[in-house]
């Protein structure tokens, strides 16, 4: 399907061009292009931004978006969190993943990197909405033998069925942690994710009882503890990264391991520190964003979260030229090249994702397109998704949304009474 | 002129209810009233929430969004922001603050407290926009005996002219901050201020090095200082209160003074600090929020503010309960009740400064419509706004916004070259 897009701000290029996307690639980048297309769409008042890469969240759990706020995390999760976790049948988190799934793809998300219960759920709505994915199967055993061996049947199961049947949704591994997951566990997932050739999704550091607790159970810190039992690969995705130490930081860039940056989760659940993005930078490490769920955030818009984790590293750093605009949407598109796809600066031959943005006062005016993005932009902004070349929404509709919401509403008058 | 709202999910009661307004007060709440109204506005699929108030902002600097960002404070101002400032005419600062107005208006904000040059522009934007507004006639001498007392003539036209001419407005005193206003003009600033019983509008404490160089120069910290000089009263509008020590928070709730949070604008120009809210609250300290000028945020969105003050103020105080949604709604308003008006929780005999929001997938689920105003929303969902019980936007329109837009762009296009 080929796509010719009229008359859009370039934002990186700062001026109007015509897009030609065909095979899932922008092939064409110029001024008044004169071709044909299976579908034409008017870019007038509209901006041309890249797609953004959610890189660390728990899509169902927008069912608890404002559940339960204003909480320290263990009493969170303790009290609130997994009691109606408990409850979550197969269907609830297929209706609260397509929901979520619609909440980024009105934001401006593509692709996003998931760790949740009930895959089956989350793999059917995730292909039916046509984003891109890496699904992570959840291992959680606390460090029961049993469970740990229900974990690998599961697994083993998920991957029989699901791997490498939809090129837009990549099967992954999700071990919870170092607190929540066996040695066993976690080797486990380690030679498997070899063996298939995919990805581990793990929490790491997020706060000091983490660190604390690991070095009382095991005699080490947790990246090192990973690192023993053959986690820490260059397709190990690792959430949070907050409490480390320079040497641990020297771990992660020897194993070429991705660390994915969740300001606002993090500031919110107050977990004390900040990743040090700057020191992982300067190491080479590869850096993501990602909103954590929506229970924690409270949502999921990434234009948020490149303007919260930029604005909270200037002030970390100490300097207000240090994150810039352009690296924030290199960190927010991150997960595209993870991946091997060229996405960010919208380039002839980039792979085709791509959004359009209304004009709006807080984006206006266009000094500088990438700026306003980055900092003045809301992810509501967005009118139409393209993914991989093909429309998932145009003029802010998609296909199918009044029935998400009906079903997805079910779903909470069932759970919670709520309509 | 009355109003009445039908079927509107009230945010703070988590249900849906009429809502009839009269002479610009919120007269009645309750389900399925029978009133007869001047204009009936439908409330379905719709969120009603307060207004917000912005409580330190520089309105006409929207002209320079994205100018210049990801510079050094100093660098930013004497390199960017200083040159383009001086060019401006008073045409330019009438529609840049039209503009500006036009976003806070988009974005839910119906008060805002401001400090620009070229009051006349300044005040004939906001009377005509029907926003409420506390002006402050600038004031910047560097110490310039001529300067201070050019000040002084301006500054009485301006009171002259128009204090108290228009309910909406208030004209208030903006001597710029210790580093750019000799002694005799704060002097005399706090002198007009008695007399007038008005506001003061004053930076205080933004940077480490605003403290250090007072220190030097008057032996004093600033706050001692300004006291000593009559400035700090119950009528002190004090933007940023980042560097205070704790005799120095006593001393702000001794004079009873009001100290604004801009936690975007001090992070990303890299201040190093944060306001101790925490600590001013301890002290029954009346705290606002602000977003700061449009150049160093970069918009207006005073949702935006409200998270990011709650999540920073969380993660400072190592405690996720610290401050809480409802607290920070009442921040965000106070600015309401700085002024003697009753807005905030929606209740019956409040002044009728209220917004309704568009139902959009980040504010669902309705778990908490108050937690989803803080921590989910965008300000760009706002779909009618009310100012003394007087429609100011309907359905997302402002009348005469084309206008606004047109002549934006040229005074844009005149300045920068830039369309």
């Amino acid at each position: 399907m080929s796509i010719l897009i009229k008359n859009v701000l370039h934002s990186f290029r700062n001026e109007k061009v015509d897009i030609f996307v065909n095979n899932g690639k922008i092939e064409k980048i110029e001024k008044n292009l004169n071709l044909q297309a299976d579908k034409v769409i008017d870019g007038t008042d509209k901006v041309l931004y890249p797609a953004l890469s959610n890189m660390h969240t728990h899509a169902a759990m927008v069912l608890f978006k404002g559940y339960a706020d204003d909480l320290k995390l263990m009493e969170w999760l303790q009290t609130k969190i997994w009691p109606i976790e408990s409850k979550l049948t197969e269907e609830d988190v297929y209706w609260g993943t397509k929901f979520a799934c619609l909440e980024m793809i009105k934001t401006g998300t593509t692709l996003f990197n998931d760790m949740y219960w009930h895959f089956d759920g989350c793999y059917k709505a995730v292909e039916e909405m046509g984003m891109r994915a890496i699904l992570n199967a959840v291992m959680i055993d606390m460090f029961d033998e049993e469970r740990q061996k229900f974990n690998e049947k599961r697994t083993l199961e998920i991957f029989d069925r699901y791997f490498n049947k939809n090129p837009l949704i990549k099967v992954g591994l999700g071990p919870h942690a170092v607190y929540t997951v066996s040695a066993k566990g976690l080797k486990f997932a380690a030679e498997l994710r070899e063996e298939k050739d995919t990805f581990i999704h793990i929490h790491l550091s997020e706060t000091l009882t983490e660190v604390e607790d690991c070095v009382k159970k095991c005699g080490k810190r947790p990246p090192e503890y990973l690192d023993e039992l053959g986690v820490l690969t260059d397709k190990t995705l690792l959430a949070h990264c907050i409490w480390l130490n320079p040497s641990e930081i020297e771990l992660l860039a020897k194993r070429n391991s991705i660390a994915v940056h969740t300001p606002v989760s993090n500031m919110k659940l107050a977990v004390g520190g900040i990743m040090p993005k700057r020191e992982l930078r300067e190491h080479n490490v590869r850096i993501c964003l990602g909103t954590d769920g929506a229970a924690s955030n409270n949502n999921l818009d990434m234009t948020e979260e490149m303007k919260i984790s930029a604005i909270l590293q200037k002030w970390r750093n100490n300097d207000a030229e240090m994150p810039n605009a352009y690296d924030v949407v290199h960190r927010a598109t991150e997960g595209f090249r993870v991946l091997g796809l060229k996405v960010g600066k919208l380039e002839e031959g980039d792979t085709a994702d791509f959004i359009l943005m209304k004009m709006h006062e807080i984006i206006t005016p266009m000094h500088n397109p990438v700026s306003n993005f980055v900092y003045a932009a809301s992810g509501t902004l967005t009118d139409t998704v393209i993914c991989n070349g093909r429309v998932l929404m145009e003029n802010g509709y998609v296909e199918g949304e009044e029935e998400i919401k009906e079903n997805f509403f079910k779903t909470l008058n069932r759970l919670f009474n709520l309509t």
